[in-house]
């Protein structure tokens, strides 16, 4: 039997699995993101112990999804230097004759929700991943939203929350966009300290949560979808999801119309497979095609 | 031969045209938006004088566009009290036994320009109308962005100018969203004086650009469209486009790879006819489909 193969290419690990068509996955590995001649041989390894019809990438970006460009399928303008105008798919395709499918990480997230999780039930979503840095994936109609490129959403401007005007944020292009206010390296330079050590009741929270809950709601009102999913590192704080139903109701104000914020804004479902489960659907659809 | 018919529904007049299949106007009436039981008799006579095979709808909002909703073709909660839970599809359909298409009016807007003006040849695009609320609608691979409902991006948060914070806003449900600070009247509130008063070398331009600035960001990183269109009466201050050219590419900062500001930050084309003609074209499409 002919396996799907999944690349959750991410910054500091790349998780690799073969699944069958029912999107389980059967086996997988996880090999530290270092440098491409040192991380993708091993990659390109592990798949060829397998017979795979085709392959699924969601990779850390930006990236280069426009098929009609000539840099299709590389890595483009990422800080990571060794990656930087990386072909990824080219690399993979020179092994392997399969169909492959590329596309951003929270898009393959996003694609595991829908497929088999929280977002399961809908037609369209957002995806942000809040960790490190902070990415989001839309998708409308059951499509991915993707226009000149793929969205940037992390990088969205947000209004300053009252106690945080001497925050000078943490993102090297925009300081105080989302990501320089809300990601995890911003709230630990905001505190001063490791995010695990703030206590449940600061203040800082509540200014977290003010910056995701305009997130939310900037979302709401630029793509109306059915469901917003939080995940990432920083959203392993199980109190600040509340607070942010709670942030996001305030600005709201009942303005549009919309389903309690505890069932519109949620967490991923998938147990952090949902990645990996994405990347083994978008596969599929490659041979189906 | 058979006409199609167009309604584009605003807040002080309804443009009411017949059409062909070229898109082209062949007779027009204006009318005042009163209250539905004066308004409406008067559509519904221009159009009863031509043999028309469909008819497209623009219209102020909010309204429901979710085919499966009891209240599907309804204005539903508008400020305007006479034409709450109006419902427009069904008054139109109780008179003309043909095909009704029905959307916002930004949306009819911007697939005026889409089918004949300025993103003619791009197949995503955001167009917003600037004037005495801010509305927005997008396109994403051809096709409306809809989720829940149609998007309501006026309404986004955003940052503060330095020199604003003494500025309440005038949104009355989220005081300081960009409708709350970049509207007409937000701009006269501001000010003090009527819009056109207020000079050209004003920072209240500053200050205005950079909120409409910060929503063509935000446009740009949540959806990637090719174009964004600014349209309505506070965008016919011809210095503002340029200044929000300016603070545009100063927030980005060459984060996300753009055309330039003035390729991809543009005013519609098709001299305040954009919404007819994509009314007619909602109208030619019902019949195709």
């Amino acid at each position: 039997m002919k396996l799907l193969g999944a690349i959750e290419a991410g910054g500091t690990k790349f998780v690799c699995a073969v699944g069958d068509d029912s999107l389980s996955v059967i086996e997988r590995v996880s090999i530290p993101t270092t440098v491409p001649t040192e991380t993708m041989p091993k990659v390109i390894e592990f798949f060829k112990k397998h017979d795979i019809a085709s392959i699924g990438i969601g990779s850390f970006g930006p990236i280069d999804i426009n098929k009609e460009s000539d840099t299709y399928g590389f890595i483009t303008s990422t800080p990571k230097t060794a990656w930087k105008n990386y072909d990824f798919v080219g690399t993979i395709k020179k092994v392997f004759d399969v169909p492959v499918a590329f596309t951003t990480d929270v898009n393959t997230s996003l694609y595991g929700e829908f497929k088999k999780g929280i977002a399961k039930d809908v037609n369209s979503a957002v995806y942000y991943t809040i960790g490190t840095g902070i990415g989001g994936g839309a998708m409308v109609g059951g499509k991915f939203v993707q226009g000149l490129s793929h969205p940037e959403m992390g990088h969205m401007s947000v209004k300053i929350h009252e106690d945080d005007h001497d925050f000078a944020g943490n993102c090297p292009f925009h300081a105080t966009c989302l990501e320089g206010l809300a990601s995890g390296p911003a709230i630990e330079k905001r505190a001063g300290i490791s995010a695990k050590d703030i206590k449940e009741d600061s203040n800082d929270w509540n200014i977290v949560a003010y910056y995701i809950a305009q997130a939310a709601l900037n979302t709401a009102l630029m793509l109306s979808p059915e469901k917003i999913i939080f995940g990432g590192g920083v959203m392993h704080q199980t109190h600040l999801l509340q607070k942010v139903h709670a942030q996001f109701e305030a600005l709201n104000n009942n303005y549009i119309a919309l389903p309690p914020a505890e069932k519109y804004i949620v967490k991923p479902s998938l147990n952090d497979d949902q990645g990996i489960i994405g990347c083994l659907a978008l596969a599929q659809n490659e041979i189906k095609e």
